[in-house]
């Protein structure tokens, strides 16, 4: 595809564009004001589906600062849409002559990848529903490169809400990309869920481990702590007695607040963690950064806003620099040196049956007009596969084969062997049948 | 009047300017980024008494490529507006510093005439309720222009919801001026109402004629078609047949949604026209843009949107090059050429008795202490006039003068010698007397 | 402190400071679009926790004017504020690196002064409730001074609500502080209040007389005038017979509105001040300017608008130079000849017992996780102290001492004597006693 380059996923970015992003924003904050005159002419479209005002702040800002224009829909739900327009039909006027970027804020997991394909201009993703918010998760990264001199091999507390937190789940992605440790410090009934673990495990071959954490203190005190570190399974077996990997010095502790709006009846964070400058103390926690995505309500107390290690407030500032680095990249404002883009994720249509998607507020659920439901293969034994919008694992009993047309139980090593775009995705064995499959014993010598 | 140039109407502009404002945003068309030194120092507010963030965002666009700046209040409704103050005051004290030219929209008909009589910086009128807005029909007069290389002589469908789309009748009126052909084919209970042909005819000298469309095929199957072309009685006389005109080919088809939030009780359009590749598939239409001036829903399919005919995206986009050549001409930093202005239009106050106009959403009721009502004459026999405000036609049985003192019925062949001025219109001959005038019959011999 | 400098009250200006200001903006007003070379690369960031879009707009343009860029955030009550972030944090993240200057509005009193005292960047007050609102004072200082040359020993009537009026407050400190006289015309029930007239004769020696102004005629029928003039106790003292100043002559009339919003249940203005032709006809008004805020509602008659004396269109338009002079200076790019600052004020904290402020809107209520209750001395003898946030005063019967440990009743003599960091005040007696203070009789002898 020739079309422009977007920022959906952090996934579109290799490591060394987004190491190079890090240079030039290093670059951008040395004097912010000193670069009106890389981008005059230039016009970047705030649409945000859903306000946040902190987000739309900064890459208005990051715009401005490069002497580029802004124009603002800062609450898009209240507008056209209520007119019944789709996404698609906007991000194609928006981005026809209105603007050079779009910048797009939007509740249904998936928009920005919609937004993306029907697009003229680059779209960057500035957060879509509870899926992605790579700027974000660029943002982050960025500080601990700016503290820290490099990611790979640096120790990262991840802390509180491990469940909920969107940007934790991508945090922790990229950190395993760049070679982090992560310790998991979860707030007790809200560790991270499993399948982060195992997308953590099948891209990165991460193996969680228990993790003594007493020399954390009070911090790590109410919960069980993990030990996280990607490709080195001759570290990790050093560990592999009972007691597990002996936490011993951190370089970062990234708290996140409770996700209550996610949160169900049961789930009380009344005792949630409270970062003070007592459980800083540890000597385990000289040296490390804390951070925070802001907005922070009570995890964080006041009285560590004036100690040295508390960088949360750098960090909000740094999402500027970054995000001028972002912009000036996308709109071509900057050469490049980098090999560009990862692999390109394969993606497959949904060919029979109902939208096999489990996620409700999936943009595959939310505007059909315009999307086809479609999945990625995410692993062959056991057979797996993501909604390819949400990234959403799709549910099923049994696999049909489009070519063979039989089905089988989703277990069955025969459909290791079909080719992709050949799989139906059946929630359970009587769909395979309405849909006119054949059952797997008559069917099982044939494959593929 | 020296005051500042206004755009509250397209009747503001002559023909010879509104070309002129064509080759202007075909300039600007060829490469938008180029012109940022046009307006520097120069600031256009965005004053919006009721959400439209797409005109918003294409004006505001529009200046910013003119390295112009934007002040923008995007809900003005939910503002000051509600410490009580007039539009006339916000007028006067946006354009007074605030800004070096104001776009204007407001749910009241009239309003950007009121606002431009107070304001001493220019006002664009970016749509005042169901009455006008006239950057749109610049925008969609402006892409036949380019599409065809003219406008005069070309045949242009409108289809859909004819009876309550503001912009489909200020485009006929425009279609009309510049000379072309409308053929109309409404959605069924929709057609084009008659107080619009009834212009059409008085300045346009348009007859509306029954048109055969059978060679439109599906697009014309549910409805009577008819034919409307201005200024040509010779060519006409060729179709005065049972027939009417034969509907042949044709160089536009203009789509428009169901205007269902102004449809009464039995109004549907469940059944509403959906514009697709069959339909398009006709030879008539083969060489036919297809424009709609989006938000779309269903009224042309998706599978449309990558057929070379399709300009509606395009149409939206060029709504950018066309408003940059308005801003910049009202802010006089571009040399015109043509004549200006048509024939300014009389007005004449309402001197006696209540605000006739029947329109309660006219600006002449909603903001009564700034406002005198005021009309306009339509026609002489029968007497006709207009609110000047909102151009609704006022009802009236008896018409006074207020010189002679004496009242006549409506019709009466004497009313056509008194003076604009002293006419005063009566809903009924009972008001008349109230008012004091005198019975006709006493009266008649004296007028005037 | 050597921190930024901030305009959080028209006191933090010295008169020196103010008067350089009018020169700056005379300047800018000659060609307010000359000077957009001024703060190009620089961002202004609005920050508002309630809509007031004449005030943004005023800011915005006087930004956009000097060159610089503006980020808006029009409603943040309904942004991220509803996730629990303070506004202390806000400020800093915002101030951080998105902005370099913050233009803040906040419902409650004293949030401009938090605000600052976290801002890394200056930060300008655009109203912080019903307390300060210094930009609309310096425009409206600004103004008499454009219109007469000079402020001291000019008559200005204040006419109308006088008693919830903060601008009118606000601007009769003002206009004590430079010199003019002013002659209060309230409406009936409306007078000024008498912690003003009290603040008024404190700091400025403004002992307030009875005023017979028959001369104004109508303005004045329904009210008793009264004559407050700064610093000339040898002048007054030819007016202290029975009736009081005779008004002669006068330089402007400042109208307000009625503040409805603010009315208990049986204050009705109903008959409230209209100023018309027929009251401005008066001799004693011939030279007088007409002043108000805007916006206005039936205050002030049409009929005005177009009399040379009304200047409240050209005052609002002032408000954009005036505010380029602000932002240039507070961002460092105009020379400064002025002495700055008026001495700082001293503020002290409360140390023992509840916050003692009154007002259950001031931010040290409604922020209370960074903000300590801190008072200022306003007089000795009597005791008074005012919350150094909202500048409300302190309601208190018994005032403790930290030192020595006794309490007293509010008017002891000796407290006099008790250093200000050592001061408790007492709601009660039993509170003092609570708090483990002996009681006066015992301690009288041994202070302090
Ligand atoms: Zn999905
Ligand atoms: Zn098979
Ligand atoms: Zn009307
Ligand atoms: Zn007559
Ligand atoms: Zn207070
Ligand atoms: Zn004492």
């Amino acid at each position: 595809m020739s079309g422009p380059r977007h920022l959906v996923s952090i996934d579109d970015l290799s490591l060394a564009e987004i190491r190079e992003l890090f240079e030039r924003a290093q670059e951008f904050a040395r004097d912010p004001r000193a670069w009106a005159s890389l981008c005059p002419g230039l016009i970047s479209a705030s649409l945000f589906y859903e306000p946040s005002t902190r987000t739309r702040l900064s890459f208005e800002s990051a715009m401005l600062r490069l002497g580029g224009g802004v124009v603002t829909a800062a609450d898009m739900s209240q507008s056209s849409a209520s007119k019944g327009e789709s996404l698609a039909d906007t991000v194609r006027v928006v981005g026809g002559s209105y603007s050079d970027i779009i910048v797009l804020r939007h509740p249904s997991e998936g928009a920005a990848r919609l937004a993306a394909s029907y697009s003229s201009v680059p779209v960057i993703n500035a957060g879509d529903g509870s899926h992605e918010h790579p700027t974000q998760t660029l943002c982050d990264l960025y500080n601990l490169w700016v503290e820290h001199g490099r990611i790979e091999g640096i120790d990262v507390v991840l802390a509180g809400d491990l469940r909920y937190s969107r940007t934790i789940h991508s945090f922790a992605y990229a950190l395993a990309r760049f070679g982090a440790n992560i310790i998991c410090v979860p707030q007790a009934g809200f560790e991270m869920p499993e399948y982060v673990l195992q997308r953590l495990r099948e891209e990165f071959g991460v193996e969680p481990q228990r993790a003594d954490a007493t020399r954390l203190g009070s911090l790590a005190a109410a919960s069980d702590a993990m030990y996280l570190t990607p490709q080195k399974p001759h570290q990790l077996s050093l560990f592999t007695d009972a007691r597990g990997w002996q936490v011993d010095r951190v370089d970062a502790v990234y708290m996140t607040r409770p996700q209550t709006e996610r949160h169900g009846a049961g789930e009380s964070t009344s005792e949630y963690l409270r970062l003070g400058k007592r459980a800083m103390a540890e000597e385990s926690l000289r040296d490390a950064v804390v951070m925070h995505p802001l907005p922070r309500r009570d995890e964080i107390s006041e009285e560590m806003d004036g100690d040295p290690r508390s960088i949360y407030f750098k960090q909000a500032a740094r999402g500027v620099p970054i995000r001028m680095a972002i912009l000036g990249t996308l709109l071509g404002r900057l050469d490049s040196n980098a090999e560009s883009g990862a692999a390109p994720v394969q993606r497959y249509p949904v060919k029979i049956g109902d939208n096999p998607c489990p996620n409700s507020t999936c943009i595959s659920h939310t505007e059909t007009r315009h999307v086809s439901p479609s999945y990625q293969l995410a692993s062959r034994s056991p057979l797996r596969a993501h909604c390819a919008w949400c990234s959403q694992e799709l549910p099923f009993t049994h696999v049909a084969c489009t070519s063979t047309g039989h089905y089988h139980l989703a277990s069955a090593p025969c459909l290791r062997r079909v080719r992709p775009d050949h799989l139906v995705f059946m929630r359970d064995e009587g769909q395979a049948r309405e849909l006119g499959f054949e059952p797997p014993q008559r069917a099982a010598r044939t494959c593929p």
